[in-house]
This record gives C-alpha cells, sequence and structure tokens, in this order.
C-alpha cells in the first residue's frame, strides 16, 4: 500500500511535514515537524521506565514551561541511554528549529525513536529543516505515519468524526510501534489531533482515559520502551463553545471518538507485532478485582509457552491454565476457573471441558484474530489485553535488529 | 553420551529401576521407580503453581501420612488438568505399586512430568510395573535419569562425597527439565539421595537451602510448571550419628555438598534450556534488598529482547538498561547504574561506558557462558539467576511440541 492509499481526514489548525535527514535510514524520510495552530492546547503520556530517554525529559520540561507550537520527531535514533549528552542534543535540535520558526526553544516538544545508546546526529537533523519546513502541509498525514517507522511493516493513521454542537469535529492519529511494547504508556510514539476546542485538563482527562483501554492494554514482548510518548492535541479552529467541563454531552463525544481512534491505534501496533501472525485478545472475567484481573491476563499474554502454542494454531489449554495457576492470585479456587476459545469451552471447572474436542480446539484457533476468555468465579471485575504470538520472525527481527 | 558413560556415585539403601510402559513415547524407558530403605527420611518441595497436578497433591497428603517406601515417576503424562479423575488415577498406580511391593498406597510417592491434560494410563503403568521391580539395581541411576527426561537434550546426574565424623558420605542426583522453568521450585523434577542420617526437621531445612540457590534461581521461560518437585532422600545407612543439630560440622558438610550439587544439576537445566546456545549468569549487586536485586534479575532474565539479544551475541546494553528501568523498582535513580558483559563495563552511570568499545562487547558476548552483572548502587543486597537466551528453537520446539 503506498502511503497516498491511507485514507485520512486532515484536522483544521495542524500541518505536518517530513524529511529524510539520514539519521540511520538512507532514502527515506526520518524526520517529522508538526505545526499547531496558536490556539492548540496539548496533552501528553510519556514512559513510566525509569531509564527513560533525553527526548522524554526534555518535552515533559517543555511541556510544563510553554504552550507548544512545533513537535520534533525523528526515526532511526532514540537518544536515549546517552546521558547528559543526550539532553544537550535534544535541547540544541528543539532550539534549531525554533531559530527556524521564530519561537522559543521551550515551545518545542522533541520525540526520537530508534536505536539506543547512539549520539543523536543534531546536525544532520537541524541541516534538513529548512526544507521540512517548506513543505509544511494539512495533507501531509501519510507521509508522517510513514516517517515515524521504524520495525513497523505497515503505517498506521486513522481519522474519526464526531459532531460537537451540530458541527462536525476531526480527530485523526498516527502511532508506531511494533516491539517494546508493553503497558505503562505502551506505543513507542502516537500523535493525535483534533479540531475541536477543548481545555486542557479536559483533553488530559481524556487522553489518560482512552490510553488506559487501548495502548496500556496492549503489550507484544513485555518490554517497556524508553520512547513512548502519546501526544493529544485541540487545536481549537473548529470554533466550538469551549469543552471544559466532563459532565457533558460534547466531552462524552469527544471521548468516544478518541477512545475509539486509540483502540484502532493500538489493535494496528499489536497486529503488525514483530514477528505476529495472529491477533489475540485476552479477556479475565469475573476477577475480585481489575487489578488481579489484569495480573491474569497479563501473565497469559507475556507467557512463551501459550505464545509460541498460539504460533502454532495449537488449542493448549494446559499452558493458558497453567499461567492462570502461576499469576499470583491469592487463594485462587483453580477448579473454579472457566476458560473458552472464541465460543468454545476448552476448560471447565479446572479440567478439560467435558465437551470440548480437539476438533472444536482447533477451528477456534485457525483465524487470524482469537480470543481466549477466562472467568475465575470470583467477583464481578474484568480485564482485557491484546496481544499476539510469538514466532520464529520475532526471534529474528530481534537477533537482527539493533533497538 | 549413552547413559552408561554418565559417571555416578550409588547411594547405600537406595536401588531405582526403569521400565517403558509406552504411556506416550515408544521405544524408550518412561517409568521410574526408587525403593527406600526402612531407614530413610525424605523431604520435598513442591511446585507453588495454584494449578498443580495431582500426583503433587497426592504425594503432599502421603507425606504428611506416612515414611515413603517408594517413588513412582513416569515421563510422557503430567496427569494434571484431569480433575478428579486425575487424583483417583495417581492414586490408583501408587495402589497398584503397593500390591506389587507389600506395602501401603500411603507409602508410595507419585511423579509425572509430561503432556497436560491427558488422562493417565494407568493400566499401561501398572503392567509394567512387575518388570520394573524385578530390576532394582543401586546401579540404575543412569537409566533412571533417561527415563525422567521429556524435552531434555540431555540427562541430568551429579555425585559428590563429603566427609561425617571420618566417614565417606555421597550424595547422588537426577533431575530433568528443559522449558516451563522458573522459580518457586523450578526444575519440573529432581530425585536426590545421601547415605547420611539426617533428621527429618534438617533434611528440609537442607533442601530447601539448596533449593533457593539452585532450582529457585534459574528461569528458562518463566512459565512455572503444574508439576515441579524436588525430593532428597536421606537412607540412613551410612550409620553416622544422627544429624539433628544445625549449628555442627556435619550438617554443614551435608548443606554445602547438596548446595553444590543442586546447583550443578540446576546449571545443567539451563544448559539445555529449549533452543539455548548460551548459558547466562545475571548477578544484580549493590540493591537496597534482595527483593529487589531478584526483581531487576529476573526482568532481564525474562525479557524477550535480552533473549534475542543474547542469541545474536549482540552487546546490546540499552535492552539491558531498558529492562533495569522498567523493573519496578520504586525511586530508581538510572544514572548511577553500572552494567558489566563479563569484565567489560558497558554501562558507567546510567550511560554508555566511556571506555566501552564494540569489539570489546562483541568479545564479551561471544562466549557459550555469559556473565551479565549489574550494580544499583542502592545498598548491599545481591541476587543471582541463572538462564539461557531465546532462539528459533525454542519457538520450534514449543510450537511442535503439545505440553
Amino acid at each position: 500500500m503506498s502511503a497516498s492509499e491511507l485514507p485520512f481526514l486532515p484536522v483544521a489548525g495542524l500541518q505536518l511535514a517530513t524529511g529524510a535527514a539520514g539519521i540511520r535510514y538512507q532514502g527515506r524520510d526520518d524526520v517529522l515537524v508538526l505545526a499547531l495552530a496558536p490556539s492548540s492546547n496539548v496533552a501528553a503520556m510519556f514512559t513510566r521506565n525509569a531509564f527513560c530517554a533525553a527526548p522524554v525529559t526534555v518535552a515533559r520540561q517543555h511541556l510544563a514551561t510553554a504552550a507548544p507550537r512545533y513537535l520534533l520527531i525523528n526515526s532511526g535514533n532514540a537518544n536515549a541511554g546517552t546521558g547528559k549528552r543526550g539532553l544537550t542534543d535534544a535541547l540544541a535540535s528543539c532550539t534549531a528549529l525554533a531559530q527556524f520558526t521564530d519561537c522559543a526553544t521551550e515551545e518545542i516538544l522533541p520525540f526520537s525513536t530508534g536505536v539506543i545508546g547512539e549520539p543523536l546526529p543534531v546536525d544532520r537533523l537541524a541541516a534538513a529543516l529548512p526544507n521540512v519546513l517548506a513543505r509544511l502541509d494539512a495533507n501531509a498525514w501519510p507521509l508522517a505515519a510513514r516517517a515515524i517507522m521504524t520495525t513497523d511493516t505497515v503505517p498506521k493513521l486513522v481519522s474519526r468524526q464526531f459532531e460537537l454542537n451540530g458541527q462536525t469535529a476531526t480527530v485523526t492519529g498516527i502511532a508506531k510501534g511494533a516491539g517494546m511494547i508493553c503497558p505503562n504508556m505502551a506505543t513507542m510514539l502516537a500523535f493525535i489531533a483534533t479540531d475541536a476546542t477543548v481545555a486542557p485538563a479536559l483533553l488530559q482527562r481524556c487522553l489518560q482515559h482512552a490510553v488506559a483501554g487501548s495502548f496500556n492494554a496492549i503489550t507484544i514482548d513485555g518490554d517497556t520502551s524508553t520512547n513512548d510518548a502519546c501526544v493529544l492535541i485541540a487545536t481549537g479552529t473548529l470554533g466550538n463553545p469551549l469543552i471544559d467541563q466532563a459532565e457533558t454531552a460534547e466531552f462524552a463525544a469527544l471521548q468516544t471518538a478518541v477512545d475509539a481512534l486509540c483502540l484502532e491505534l493500538a489493535t494496528a501496533i499489536v497486529r503488525d507485532g514483530e514477528g505476529a501472525t495472529k491477533l489475540v485478545t485476552v479477556r479475565v472475567e469475573n476477577a475480585a478485582n481489575v487489578a488481579e484481573a489484569r495480573q491474569v491476563a497479563y501473565t497469559i499474554a507475556h507467557s512463551p509457552l501459550v505464545k509460541t502454542a498460539l504460533f502454532a494454531s495449537d488449542p493448549n489449554w494446559g499452558r493458558i491454565l497453567a499461567a492462570v495457576g502461576r499469576a499470583g492470585v491469592v487463594d485462587l479456587d483453580i477448579e473454579r476457573v472457566q476458560i473458552w476459545l472464541g465460543e468454545v469451552q476448552i476448560v471447565s471447572n479446572g479440567g478439560r471441558s467435558p465437551e470440548y474436542t480437539e476438533a472444536a480446539g482447533a477451528a477456534a484457533m485457525a483465524g487470524a484474530e482469537i480470543l481466549i476468555r477466562i472467568s475465575l468465579e470470583r467477583g464481578a471485575a474484568l480485564a482485557q489485553v491484546l496481544t499476539c504470538d510469538f514466532s520464529y520472525d520475532y526471534v529474528r527481527i530481534n537477533a537482527e535488529y539493533r533497538s
């Protein structure tokens, strides 16, 4: 699929441009600039990895200091594990863009993704900026989605529309990520924009809600990245009455649209998981609380034995049940556990379901999308995690790729 | 290597015999019986997986009821996830052996390893027992080590000698395990015997100490099995004065020998890890406490990104540092973290070490045994975990094998 074929809706008040700085990749764009209308508000969430990259530190500081005017993103180099020089380099890249655009360094948010531990080539990045800035365009979303890719095999770009006070609002977002994916801000990078007018506190609340049910509910390999960041921009160009109350139909409409868009982007990340051949939903029901439901769901989603069985389309309920058993749920009564693969019950009361047949199990595993549903029979809480299988190609990609 | 070539020392008071019951494998032994002298004491540790196999439940009950006379082990079928029928089958197999040996059902401890969720073929198992019992022999250790293998590629058998009151005592053990290996009684099965005379409480204490530093400090894939069990038998045939005090030279000698033997067996399990090409020691030093040291060590040892880099012999310090960062250590100051690969410092103060060169990193990764050493600079606690890399063959073995 060529980038121009990706369907999307531009967002008034936001322009994008890409360029090739040769940071690591040759013959492809690896720099992206987002230019925000002065009326914009910006919400952001970052990695919770204690080892966070220099641009994450700088972006957090700038966001606390000034209203962002530009986002500067590069792929190919994470500027992580680069110590004090990394901070200097991240700042220097912001200063370069600030000079070309006549704004303050603090009005630039930097983002990087790629190899850890190599110095960021600030000179090459800065040299590319004039050409990039000359191409700013509200329709460059497909190019933007491609410019931020690393091991991704497909660009990830989604648009939605929703109604606000009789007007049609737009939300469009891009994401990248295929490995080093685990909760605590699971996507490596996602940039989402709406033309709606939204107060900063409500915008942050909206983003946090959407991320909890999407990027923070996926895992490919359990490895939380050093550079994860997700940004939600409200350009305010729609001219709708300011959304500044949560208990309103307008905020609900915004939340619904952003939730759906984030889930679609998060699903695209898992579908593009390194080496993935299957999209797997693990849903844990009837837990005593959400924490234990998540604990069981992630234990299954991270189990190499479960993931290799999924790759083999093997309805291996024993490995799933063993993962439930070792998840650390206090006083778990394994004899009450029920497990389904799609519609097929494979475990009843902690043992193989009497009606279960290998043929039915094999049929449930045959598709490219699989639902593993577990009932703990301990309460009413629920959690769901999206993951993928574990294939030869995961090993190949991560043995060959220097992240 | 043929089984007969494995060096070992027999243990007076213990006889072993193997046989082929055709439980799952054809053309190889899959049943093992251990016959214990009446003077024996027995200590045991079992899986902490809430989903534990029927033989684990039965063995625990029998151990609490009577002094064991026989251990009955089969490979090829785990008798796990088999519900009430599994318990009946495990008991029935004990009863069969009890009848042939004229002892009580409670004097038999059953152990199983293999496929989860298939009924145990008790009839075939029982039918093989008369021939097995006719072959009981103190020298059958190498055959025993082979009979309990599943995905193992090599048998694991170790002997040690130690001095007790001027006499020479012996301790010999076997283990099996290559996948579904993680702490909380990490080995799937290990049987160890000494001819020393040891009080039950001291024997259990000795086993727990040895397991903490060996089987419970290894991981291959983070998947704790349903059938893990480790048994230490003291036959008492040596005639040494009863060891019933911990603060004695005799207990110290026993402990040292059993510790060393368990570590050697545990190391053999990791070396035989499914698809493993490297033996990796992760040592976390200068932690605030042992719990956080273990937490960091296991996060690294379980990281698919670190394990695939190890497979590729890639000195990828960024992935190791990212795993340290996401391990959940409260208030971790990543800028104080130091990391070495063997003798080569790759990370100083949270960034790439200034003296580090790719050539030195590559040299440190070239061997089949790798030490990853991390200093957190937070205190004086230490933990160490043995693991292996993650290769194409791990995926192949677990996609093909129905555990």
